[in-house]
């Protein structure tokens, strides 16, 4: 079949909106017709030129909402009509990784998603004159039509709005999940959160919902802070305010150092900051954001040995076949907003216009509706 | 009173072994006979100069175990004749820290302790010309007779050897409990010891007694091997036998990497390595060795962020009154082994010659046996 599918030819040009051809799903895949996606910072990491995993020529997105159309033999799972979330991270159920209840990291597909490929070693797009066109992340939700493997697909109820649960698929999980699942916050706990765009609101939000006491957001930008008040921030500290250095000031703040630390910013100097921040003796710090390529975090193992822990967390540590769909229905029950963060909708013939945006700062999330 | 005492005059100086004063115990105080003592390197490490918090004069020494002799007013869980282990991790059972079940890190004690004074800010050791000595780490167990306060002593069976289980003040509490405390190793783990010397020794008997499937020593020095091996070692590997990079060679030994990794050398590049010779999706690595001061440990955030976590002990996590009585059980049960790692018996005369032993590295633990 074909479909219309923005494209990215190479790394630092825009993408081109273009019809495609996609060939229909083989055993174990499906055909999804996306309805909506999210623009993400991981996509624009990769079409920027800076990821150095990125290959060309691709089809970006990893954060969409769509229908199940047809399903492959052998799929069991879903059926077309099935409303689903695209996952960057699949669930298999069955690795390793997957039977281990530590992590979310399902490794079953993760050498041919790397490549851009599907599991088989090929790709089910090209360009009209037959060159192939690779997949992204698994997902390559640009297009409005992309084949997935099973597992790498969480089915959800029928009436959620598409245009805001495509948000789920990656920023909402990530930010929501690396409280919930990676960090365990207790009831009562007192949190920082560094950066305060789509990830840091998400992660403000699923303090709230884990019942924390105290959130502190921490941004340089004073234009965060209504928004951030919003999903629950209690304390905002811009650091150019701050006389001094920031660690001993937001130890202060949260009477000895924070339970939990999460840093959505990406920048190692931050992250090392969002450690010391952390409470003596019991102390965990998050690291949420992609650092540059070749960027090191580092401290002094005194901050270790008193007590402190280091982490990380990719998609929140959800595993996504079983956790995005009760995210989705936390959504619907009010549990959690999203509405507010989709700041702006666009078409796909104006994709560009959404790195635009948030190349400029204008948006928390542009989303594409198909 | 008056009491023998190996007195720590200046740094990089020989200990030297005198009269010294000592008054009674205050309120909440506890006078203590001193039956045996360890000589730890963290000892060494101030006797040196090269800790920068090192106060002298003082009587160093903090592995120790010994008999009451008489308690201050308001000591209550104590009394003439009862065996103890004197504790530089107090448990007062009251501060916020020892209400919290996530640390060890009473704080009750810890400024004063950390100027070399009793809690009232003073001190009960002097020179017969009256000169004030300081306290070490709140022990001071290089004295046949020290004071100390309540909380900071644990209460142990009568039975076991003071000769031995003075090393359960700190060697083999750190070791031991870096894996059941800390790193709550689970039966059937996979597991790598940086550093074979006493620290690495207790950590390796420690996943022997947690079940662990497998143990890998890494030493330098072939001949930590054998005593490793008879501690619980399955697997021994030597670096400079290695071709090129040492983590990848222990990934591969380990089927993936570690489930649990520990430092016992204080080398912070030995730190990294522990760190990425986890496993991805849930590898924790445990630093337990005191890096040179201002030494700092790195690594790229993507170790993090793919499942690995950093993390620090100190005193193996344990809550000295509560856990100090059940390590002498274990012990004395023959769920643990101290005999063999006892190399060395020094009577306090001869406390120089088990500093140069440890410098020679011909002793795992020397103990200075009044």
């Amino acid at each position: 079949m074909r479909t219309r599918a923005a494209v990215a030819i190479e790394a630092g040009k825009p993408l081109e909106v273009m019809e495609v051809n996609l060939e229909g799903p083989k055993a174990g895949e499906v055909l999804v017709e996306i309805k909506a996606t999210g623009i993400c910072h991981t996509d624009e990491f990769t079409l920027s030129g800076a990821d150095p995993e990125g290959l060309f020529p691709a089809i970006l997105g990893h954060e969409g909402a769509g229908v199940v159309l047809e399903v492959g033999p052998g799929v069991t799972s879903l059926k077309p009509g099935d409303h689903v979330i695209p996952l960057y991270t699949p669930e298999c159920r069955e690795c390793e990784y997957c039977l281990n209840p530590k992590t979310n990291l399902c490794q079953a597909i993760r050498e041919t998603q790397g490549q851009g490929l599907m599991p088989d070693g090929t790709s089910r797009f090209s360009m009209l004159d037959g060159t192939p066109i690779l997949h992204y992340m698994g997902c390559s939700t640009f297009a409005n039509h992309t084949v997935m493997p099973e597992i790498a697909l969480a089915k959800i109820r029928p009436d959620a709005p598409f245009d805001k649960v495509c948000y789920i698929g990656c920023g909402v999980t990530t930010g929501v999940g690396a409280v919930i699942n990676t960090a365990k916050v207790e009831i009562g706990s007192r949190a920082i959160v560094f950066g305060l765009g789509g990830i840091g609101l998400n992660v403000i939000q699923g303090l709230r919902l884990a019942g924390a006491d105290q959130i502190v957001g921490v941004d340089l930008n004073d234009s965060k802070r209504e928004m951030a008040e919003r999903f629950g921030m209690t304390d905002f500290v811009n650091p150019k305010n701050v006389e001094g250095p920031i660690v001993p000031h937001l130890v202060e703040l949260t009477k000895g150092g924070a339970d939990y630390t999460f840093d959505a910013t990406g920048n190692v100097g931050v992250m090392r900051d969002a450690l010391e921040a952390a409470h003596k003796g019991w102390g965990e710090s998050i690291i949420i954001g992609v650092a540059p390529a070749g960027a090191e975090i580092s401290t002094r193992p005194f901050q270790l040995v008193t007590g402190r822990s280091w982490r990380g967390t990719a998609f929140g540590g959800a595993r996504g076949r079983t956790d995005v769909p009760k995210i989705v229905d936390w959504y619907m029950d009010g549990k959690i907003e999203i509405d507010p963060m989709i700041t702006h909708t666009l078409s796909l013939e104006d994709i560009n216009k959404g790195f635009d945006l948030m190349h400029a700062g204008e948006s928390i999330r542009a989303v594409v509706v198909y």
